[in-house]
């Protein structure tokens, strides 16, 4: 990160280890200073401004390496309750690369045919193919967080399944899969505006649901089990960054640099040819 | 379209109906004037200029109705020569909407397990969701047009393939799929052009194939499957745009406008709220 207005080095400032949820400030802008014009100026530089953009020249070297034989990917996980702005991540910072280059897979209520599966059933076949940039929207922890807060199975079901993510996140990040998850946390009373807005603009009532309102009154349940995530599935092969979201500037501008952090960590250049260059540019000319 | 620059409407200039492919001009820019400048300025406009540009807007109603039961959905099938640009219409056009409301399926050599299937079975598979802006970066239409032309299997199993590929899209679009399908057809003299910048560029390299080249020799048995394809399957529930692509900025603009046309046809708005507004106000505050 060359020219870099962080303090400490994003993965340090947002590492989940250690954050107790409960006291956790959403309003916080770790390593970066609270000033919403520099942050949104260095978001805009390492996405849109420059000719080559940071992050979207990144993903196509891992594109181009993926058609190349490498089969290396990058996933970022993305939990956080209604209104934290995943949507806005997934629009504005993977919106900024090639779309070729991205598998996205949301994961709602399960149909009727995943919960004929194990929970991971549906994870599993959507994690990204080799040189793509995969997005989770929601994930696998929605089985130990709105599965456990609202005892849709067991607690000795729910459990057992902690130990069985990590196995699993295991096994892809050896397979070559980069694994980023990231959790956005807001405050109450943020939500509260965010939901208030959508009720405002009649173009957001597709947004709402009053069921939203509903999970607003396990926000202590939700919190502990978050704890628990991190407590436990964060791990050297797939971390957890905790990211304040009550500014969505940062948080923006906090998941792209985690992203690009990610990447950089794969060392990308561009594939070498497997062709003579000289003797196609002949071929070339008589064609 | 308001304040249009078009001198015709872009599915008149551009429907491949009665288009002789082998006298086709690559370089004019039908119902447009030839100028650049005005025409990225045009496309710029309608795709991330303004605060709420067409294309996403439109995009995100579509998405917004499919949330909310509709089924509808628009599918773009891209078909073009290598260079042609499907990639640079992906990345500019379809990138520059959200990426949650798109599903993007590229068709290349099929796999083992594909061939193990029915032609069509890899497509009806990828065909979008509801509210989903599809994209086909190939598709179909190679069992028509490469395996044609490489004698991949011989004229009595491709030539029935017209048929049912009309039956398919009639299906697809009974059901709810707006269809729109673009051929980029690019000139030879502009082909090398860009075949040329590919070797003179080391970060191009990996887009490069020698096969590039041998294809082109094959360019008249192209446009004769071409010329079959614009006369056989071009229907009005899944119309043909034969698109001059030598210019790329006629290209992003034309397929531009033929997507802001066909999600025009839908007659788009917001959805309407399930529940009681100031009801779910006094909720939230209480909550």
């Amino acid at each position: 990160m060359a020219k870099t207005n962080w303090s400490v080095p994003v993965t340090e400032a947002l590492r989940a280890e250690g954050v107790q949820v409960a006291e956790f400030d959403a309003s916080a802008t770790p390593g970066f200073r609270p000033d919403k014009k520099l942050g949104a100026k260095k978001t805009a530089e390492l996405l849109i401004e420059q000719r080559r953009p940071v992050l979207a020249d990144l993903q196509e070297k891992l594109y181009a390496n993926g058609r190349s034989g490498d089969s290396r990917s990058v996933l970022l996980v993305l939990q956080g309750m209604d209104t934290s702005g995943k949507g806005g991540i997934v629009r504005h910072v993977i919106g900024s690369v090639d779309p070729q280059g991205v598998d996205h897979a949301a994961f709602g209520v399960p149909t009727a045919e995943e919960r004929r599966h194990h929970y991971l059933w549906r994870v599993r076949r959507q994690l990204p193919r080799p040189g793509q940039l995969g997005v989770f929207d929601r994930s696998h922890y929605e089985d130990v967080l709105v599965v456990r807060v609202h005892d849709m199975v067991p607690p000795e079901v729910w459990r057992k399944r902690f130990a069985e993510i990590n196995t699993f996140e295991r096994k892809a990040a050896e397979s070559g899969i980069t694994i980023v998850k990231v959790a956005l946390l807001i405050s109450l009373e943020e939500q509260r505006k965010r939901l208030e807005q959508r009720l405002d603009r009649p173009e957001k009532h597709w947004k709402f649901s009053p069921s939203d309102i509903d999970e607003r009154a396990h926000v202590a349940a939700y919190q502990e089990a978050y704890q628990e995530v991190f407590d436990l599935t964060d791990t050297e092969y797939a971390p957890w960054y905790a990211v304040p979201a009550d500014s969505k500037w940062y948080a923006r501008l906090a998941v792209t640099e985690l992203l690009i952090d990610a990447l950089g960590t794969l060392k990308l250049d561009w594939p070498a040819a497997h062709f003579d260059v000289e003797e196609q540019r002949k071929r070339l000319r008589k064609s």
